[in-house]
């Protein structure tokens, strides 16, 4: 049952349990050591939630005071006003709001369309603190993996994942909002099958894929933050790539703003 | 280098060249017996193409004649008035078109908002075949995973897989568009991580991130169309399912129509 071709991806068990100013590189180096696995040539996915954490990329509601603009979003959505200010401060556009159903799509500073400019306040009750996005994810991801290099020598690619929404379907999947050491979209145009026919698909988004690949690694209920996806080494270069700001769709090309 | 939890995307060699009337179930059944792959618990990812080709999902553009919308459409987009005859064919409705790229985004018979309702036409030059969607993916995945069944006694989960673009993201990245015997949504609401707290997405578009785990694991050239994944087996059910129509977002919660 071994295939050249396979792709796998492995939950990286051991990581500690992330602080603020955690150097996230050195912890996952360290745990893929005493699993004995070998990182070169793989991607490393970790959720954005631990990348912020380590980045202190968290606020508490108590301290936030939020402005007109806030409380009127709340009123039509019934969130948290505090919240509200904290998604348009995080936000360059608001581009829905679902009333109904308490959604507000934003486009975030880095350019991502996506429910509430990313922010998870998904917390144990009566706790006031929520997890923003990383400033930039691409300059997390490219630090996570020179932390891993300065730690173990090897240079995986990293990407950094979160789960968004769908305009037209139901569920989230795992996309990557930073990479570092992968090109997120892999370029067919021009190129032709074993029959000499053009390719179907011509820019393949492989990061996003790679994201959603290690998502399906992780536990229920765990939620193991990293994940090790190997036979994907014919994505994974030496430089740092384009990061995944480089995937957002430009907006003269965006039919559905 | 084992983990209990790990996720394996292992292409299925030595499928024939699918042909009209091909029993595609038994052909699988087949090319995974003389790998020596066991089938049960593991999901099935064939590529939309070889399922329409063996359901004769297959259109010679010279027996088309393009109505009056379709030659304005061909005018508006500069592609094919025969194309655009059957991308309305196989439309519920246009929702954009993009005239500079020259791309008509649909909701396809299905329900699904994708560019040209889904038909594939690159072919060699000088073809004037393309092939169209299943009519029904869903069929299309139990008749497979029955004839998977009856051929070798297991009964994998089977997705019917396709490449969509993203309204905000470039790239295409492979979707589930019919399955059998998996709940295309892992529906997490309610539960709680290990720490106690509610679990950030709710609800998990598992279908998705298997195929497009599945299409990492296709070669650059070859595009296996089989794919067989291993370690999902917690998302494979006995009975069919309620099938990728499920996935659909109703259009009273569509924010982008």
């Amino acid at each position: 049952l071994e295939s050249p071709a396979e792709v796998r991806a492995i939950p990286l068990q051991g990581l500690p349990e992330i602080k603020p100013g955690d150097d996230l590189g050195s912890s996952v180096a360290a745990a893929a050591a005493s699993a004995g696995f070998g990182l070169g040539g793989c991607v490393l996915a970790i959720s954005q939630k631990v990348v912020s954490k380590a980045e202190g990329r968290v606020a508490d509601l108590r301290t936030v005071d939020p402005g007109r603009a806030a409380l009127q979003l709340a009123r039509r959505t019934g969130r948290d006003p505090r919240l509200c200010e904290l998604i348009l401060s995080e936000s360059r556009e608001v581009v829905r709001v679902d009333e109904q159903r308490g959604i507000v799509i934003v486009e975030t500073r880095h350019g991502f369309i996506c429910a509430n400019a990313g922010i998870d306040s998904s917390n144990s009750a009566g706790s006031e603190s929520v997890v923003l996005l990383p400033e930039d994810p691409d300059a997390s991801a490219r630090r996570i993996r020179d932390g891993i290099e300065r730690e173990s020598g090897s240079r995986p690619a990293v990407l950094v994942s979160d789960s968004f929404g769908r305009a037209w379907r139901l569920g989230q999947s795992e996309v990557a909002i930073g990479c570092a050491g992968i090109d997120p979209l892999d370029d067919w145009r021009g190129l032709t099958d074993s029959d000499g026919r053009e390719l179907a698909a011509t820019v393949i988004a492989v990061a996003d894929q790679i994201a959603g690949a290690a998502d399906l690694a992780r536990s229920k209920t765990s939620r193991n933050p990293a994940v090790l996806v190997t036979g994907v080494s014919r994505f994974v270069v030496e430089g740092d790539g384009p990061g995944c700001v480089s995937q957002v769709r430009p907006a003269a090309e965006d039919l559905f703003r």
